[in-house]
């Protein structure tokens, strides 16, 4: 008998239908004699419902009263499908309840919108579990120190079941997902990608953070630091198949690095749409510049991704950085405007359609050549990189956008991760 | 300045354009120098869409588990709605928190689906009023003992409105709803029936009881409980109509007994159509005969109105009561079945087709001759009366469904309530 904790995301909860089918896995895996606590999202498409009524009567400058009310709007809808679940839990004969964030409590810091969990308690939910039943902890949410309601950010209900697995000290952590688990790249550019069994918390935070979207970067964090073992895996398999079949499905988050020893150098490769790139030419090399450059586009809110400095001649340099395509005109406008006039800059120059592709692997540490040989495969395809970033586990560059399907195929084949190999 | 409660219902909460014209009324409210607190209903069409997703996974055998889940469900709406109304607020320049009814908290007993509050802890919300914000508090709503959230049944944001002010002891409970005050009787069925300035709270109580959906009933019982002086008024007059005059439109439910001396002996013509009488003939006149009768009937969850009992002849007597006509056939069937054969009764008749009319008046208390009166308006008109049932203030007759308008336009002229009187 094991502790478990399982994570649905909006879609596998989208229709009392799959309501039914998740209460049914759900069943399946209680009737086997695990203890079990599942946190569900909220049916797909009501949050967006939710906050774009909010946004009709937004007001014109928003303060943290203003998201303060978003999180006590955003909240009802895990609240309501978690309420479901129990309900279609007990119409299987199973003993089911449900908490809000605030009932177990799950305490977090007063961040509305993006709150950042500071400590569950399990001592309800363990009482529950001793009594035979079903526990439903609503993801996404918890309550404040002054008792408001917080939500944590998009996609913060696989912190949630990750942040509760750690508490509950849980056997493992399942995220049932509308992919199968994690691939070596996305199938929709290389059909060749192969499912990965199993990848380092240290991989999958390079991934994730890389724009693989199958987990948000935060739950594996969390997962990292409190060694919870999670795994991904596919809500969309028939609800009866054998558990022990189900158990082993997916691609298995790990930290036992030695179980990597005989994998591939590079697990996968992950790509980013959607960038462009900005550099100011001809900047004094002096202390502080990069302050200068960057502090101003940071307070206009704008997300920076890659940064890159290149070596000084003559006493001047070339500061270039990547920001997403929908912020492209208005950094170039502020740097236009503000920046150059006041560094003495020569010029800023752009282009916005690039792509960020990288190759992450644990086994980069050990092996060398590996950054080498992504080089002269890109070469080989005539792709010219723009920028190169690197850090122990990944190397990233970035290239015109267009030829990103081609990068992508020719690395993926390039370091062995072809289904045929 | 004083401390008023505003309610809004679903309707007035029903959609974005609406919930603005709300925070633009309840503002100008308080720009006027008043501490306002608003509790609102769900967005009409959100309960029953939650209820609706949660019977199509509802077990076959509801248990409280089942119950309190739907009260964790249902409460979403109103937490909701109550955020979007804090936000409507905020763009209109007021500061603005709500609370849902665990915040403040509302403590409730544990009775799901329809709890009954147990208190309400002022403290908090009149922190926020001092600091200058109005505060929703979620309608409908509480918390158990144990720290569950419960909801009050249909109605209940009414409760919970009456029930705040009577916790901070609010100078004024408005109850916007969308019609425009208590009237003599239902303006569909006599066109001359006059609005209603005042009403003894007593009267509301009755007039709730017998089919009036104005209020909901126990919201009338806690008002006069707690002596919370309560207006019923429209929230379709345009936002921004004058206070003074706002603050005087519609009904005030009293409980100044002396402001009613110069008063219409009756006030009100109630009425409830979709009943059914079902009477059994013949049963022995002993103790316990009512018991055997209702028992099996309560136990069947079947809703008893009136109840008359005839004197007996020769140690026999007849029995008779009204049900809701949806639960006719079920009655009927039951007492054929159980009761009939084990009280060696003769029979059991039925008519599913009746209705019951009632006046309604403080001043019935002081005034000989109402039910005469009544009797006499009634058979002039050729409508036989098939059971009569009396308390202090009001006189209720069933007749046959057809004659229902025709009594109620009869005894509202009757009784001098006709706008032209």
């Amino acid at each position: 008998m094991a502790l478990i904790v399982h994570k649905y995301g909006g879609t596998s909860m989208g229709s009392t239908e799959r309501i039914r089918n998740v209460a049914k896995r759900v069943a399946k895996w209680a009737r086997a004699g695990h203890q079990m606590v599942v946190v569900p999202s909220a049916m797909s498409g009501e949050t967006n419902r939710l906050l774009g009524l909010a946004s009709e009567l937004a007001p014109s400058h928003a303060k943290t009263s203003y998201y303060r009310e978003l999180d006590m709007l955003a909240a009802t809808g895990e609240q309501a499908s978690s309420a479901l679940l129990a309900i279609a839990l007990q119409s299987e004969g199973m003993e089911s309840v449900s908490y809000a964030g605030w009932q177990v409590p799950v305490r977090t810091d007063n961040s509305y919108t993006k709150a950042r969990i500071e400590s569950i308690d399990d001592k309800r939910v363990r009482g529950d579990l001793e009594a035979g039943r079903v526990v439903i902890v609503t993801g996404f949410q918890g309550i404040d120190p002054d008792g408001n309601i917080t939500t944590l950010g998009r996609g913060g209900s696989d912190t949630s079941a990750v942040a509760v697995a750690a508490a509950m000290k849980a056997d493992e952590c399942l995220i049932y997902t509308d992919v199968d688990g994690v691939y070596t790249t996305d199938p929709r550019v290389v059909p060749a990608a192969k499912r990965l069994g199993t990848v380092s918390f240290e991989e999958m935070l390079e991934m994730a953070s890389l724009g693989s979207k199958v987990l948000q970067i935060r739950s594996v964090e969390f997962a990292g630091k409190y060694k919870v073992p999670m795994r991904v895996l596919s809500s969309f398999t028939p609800w009866d198949i054998d558990l022990e079949e189900e158990a082993k499905s997916g691609t298995l988050i790990t930290f036992e690095e030695d179980e990597k020893m005989e994998k591939a150098v590079v697990s996968g490769i992950a790509f980013n749409r959607g960038e462009a790139k900005i550099s100011v030419l001809g900047v004094p090399d002096t202390p502080g510049v990069a302050a200068a450059i960057l502090g101003p586009v940071a307070d206009a809110n704008i997300e920076v991704d890659v940064i890159i400095q290149n070596i000084s001649k003559d006493g001047k340099t070339d500061f270039s950085f990547t920001v997403s395509q929908g912020d492209y005109q208005r950094a170039l406008d502020l740097l236009r405007e503000k920046v150059v006039p006041a560094l003495g800059a020569t010029e800023v120059v752009g282009n916005p359609n690039i792509a960020k592709v990288s190759i992450v692997g644990i086994g980069m540490r050990s092996h060398v050549g590996v950054a080498s040989t992504m080089f002269r495969t890109l070469s080989k395809e005539g792709v010219n990189i723009q920028m190169i970033s690197t850090s122990e586990i990944k190397t990233s560059v970035v290239i015109d956008e267009k030829y990103l399907e081609l990068a992508v195929r020719a690395l993926h084949t390039a370091f062995g991760l072809d289904k045929s190999e």
